[in-house]
């Protein structure tokens, strides 16, 4: 049986030319693995970074492609470590515009919205999978408030009021790659060492009915 | 007429025998001043660092003092501003053990609690008025998952329990104070603008019945 | 006997409005110590940030005052601990312009000068010294290819070459002072504490001989 | 003719299990490319990390292999950037024990040798050309204390009073690998980056007969 995963990325954005996200899954699509006798087939989608509009183009991607696990990927410029997130936060507060030129301030995504959702991925077991691959990974515990978490809190909106029987979704946070930070004093992950992280994040998710024990939380 | 502030800090972990919450908060204990007529009381209390106790320490506090505001505080080791935090996680998982040696690994704080809370503080009229008096500061938009996420939580869900009546309560992580980082390569802010800082918190706390606009968010 | 220590510290650049060695020094001004049966004077001198012409006023200074130590003070945004500087390069190569509008790139200070001079204060001492004094403080090795650099290699060269009587000279870069920081996430010290620091270090550098052993060094 | 280029990495040290400047130096060996005519080969040597046994072991392999250029490679944990020094310094400053057990304090190098060398490698426009190659680099103004700057500094004293006919050396620091970060909270470069850049930078000194014009100075 044809298995399908879901993976997103971002059109760059804050005047950057790339966007590593776009660049990583863009790589994977159409990629195929074997699992317990299924095919699982890797589709990519890129999103816009735009509030609203991106949760707009992820349902549509939804429904054409219907998923059994999505994982929406974003660029975490300063970041040293492929980073699954655990919460998602009913939460806009932009610092800078979104690519359409909104700045929403201290808004919530969805009215009368829970608080926060969970990751619905097995966010450990793809941390000590990428670990065990050689690649720097740990947990993530905020998305931020800019439009990584929208769409992450409207995945997780969408899987828990109209999409109950997808098993899985999340958010995984990615570094610069290396080409953006040649002059600048930034940290960055090979597009390789990152595509190669997200495949196992995404065989993760489909082999993983659970999580695992790992110590990765933070004091702060 | 009186009016109380509850002031928590905690007692040192990790094997520091010093902690900065616990020094800042103690040398507000009795200050008071004035606001519409009312004379406002700082109260400090000290918290256990050990989940599940803290809370218990806390509700004591709240039962004794009936503050009208509770501001939790902790240390955050490497942050470099004064540090409200906009929300709590119903989640433990520690790095490290507590002072009581549990060391819970994502463990629910409040069995069936909500996902989250909202800090009732006005954390971004915090924030512009530490900054407006000189003191560095931002918002923080995670607590971590160790007994400062777990107090912040417990206090919360307190509020929202059994304790409608007390008009706000939130969590606020300062740095280290410098004599902890004599020898070390890390951030710190001194004693005494901690201590300001925490004054215009209580004072911003009671002062303002909603937060402000402020550009505050982050990508991440 | 009275005995003078020259201290400066620079006037702001890049934009900014403050530098804190000219706010710390200023601080210092006139300030005495009593030091076996001498009387220490200290004084303080603003410095332009501008390559070369910052060397004279240093040298007018020297003419002036006749100390038996110099302190050169500069600001070292990013770092969070008092730093004495171990070592003065060849080397003016500068990333932005000065406040003259020069911005020389690879040129020597001193044509046919040593590539490089050391400090002649007891850099180990004053680290020590601070440190017992709750100061967060290390020996830096590097003084950057600017302004600061610049004028630690013409006072080195200065009194290697005219003024071999004057007992020590060298430099100490301090961190921002917070109100440079209230938006920005940058460590900083207290105005209070970096002065506290610098008089530790005139009084250690009048007081002490030789430098001390003391384990400070780096892989890098 | 037949040119060489002799590559040096560094054994492991404090505790680690692998040292990149090892990995990416071996990976060199016998490469060859062609330059105006003649054939260039490099040449790798893996050096003890120990005071002067390194530099004992360097001027073995400068003996045998008959060099144009040197290139000693270190490991700076922590470093984001292919980093080119600019400078050696005549100091040994150990803050861990190297890896026969010594840590010298505050010891020079060679006894009367000049305070510091310049690199005599085009580091600015080696710089630029792994920027051309999309690498992240920068020129760094301080090599520390330790082996690395040890070996750099010995390197350099030893082509200016013994080997006056080769052309060129230096040192260039490189960042960990991915594997070294795997569970820590610090940056890395990917092994075929590090090879790919030291490659160009011995491409670049065996090119070029002076530097370039390029702005990566710094103010500290």
């Amino acid at each position: 049986m044809r298995k399908f995963v879901l993976l997103t990325g971002f059109e760059p954005f804050a005047g950057d030319i790339v966007n590593p996200s776009m660049e990583a899954t863009r790589c994977l699509q159409g990629k195929t693995f074997e699992l317990n006798g299924d095919e699982v087939v890797l589709q990519a989608v890129a999103i816009p970074t735009e509030f609203h509009r991106s949760i707009e183009i992820l349902q549509q991607a939804i429904e054409d492609i219907h998923p059994e696990i999505v994982i929406c990927v974003g660029q975490a410029g300063g970041r040293m470590h492929m980073t699954p997130e655990k919460i998602a936060i009913n939460l806009d507060d932009a610092r800078i515009p979104d690519n359409a030129g909104q700045q929403p301030i201290d808004r919530p995504i969805v009215e009368n919205g829970p608080t926060a959702y969970w990751s619905s991925l097995p966010v450990k077991a793809m941390v000590q999978a990428m670990r065990d691959a050689g690649i720097p990974s740990s947990v993530s515990y905020s998305a931020g408030t800019y439009v990584c978490n929208h769409l992450f809190y409207g995945l997780m909106h969408l899987l828990a009021t109209q999409y109950p029987h997808i098993r899985g979704g999340g958010f995984v946070h990615i570094p610069f790659l290396p080409e953006q930070t040649v002059q600048r004093s930034e940290p960055s992950m090979s597009l390789e060492m990152i595509v190669q992280g997200l495949e196992i994040c995404a065989r993760t998710a489909m082999a993983e009915k659970k999580d695992i024990f790992l110590v990765t939380g933070t004091e702060q």
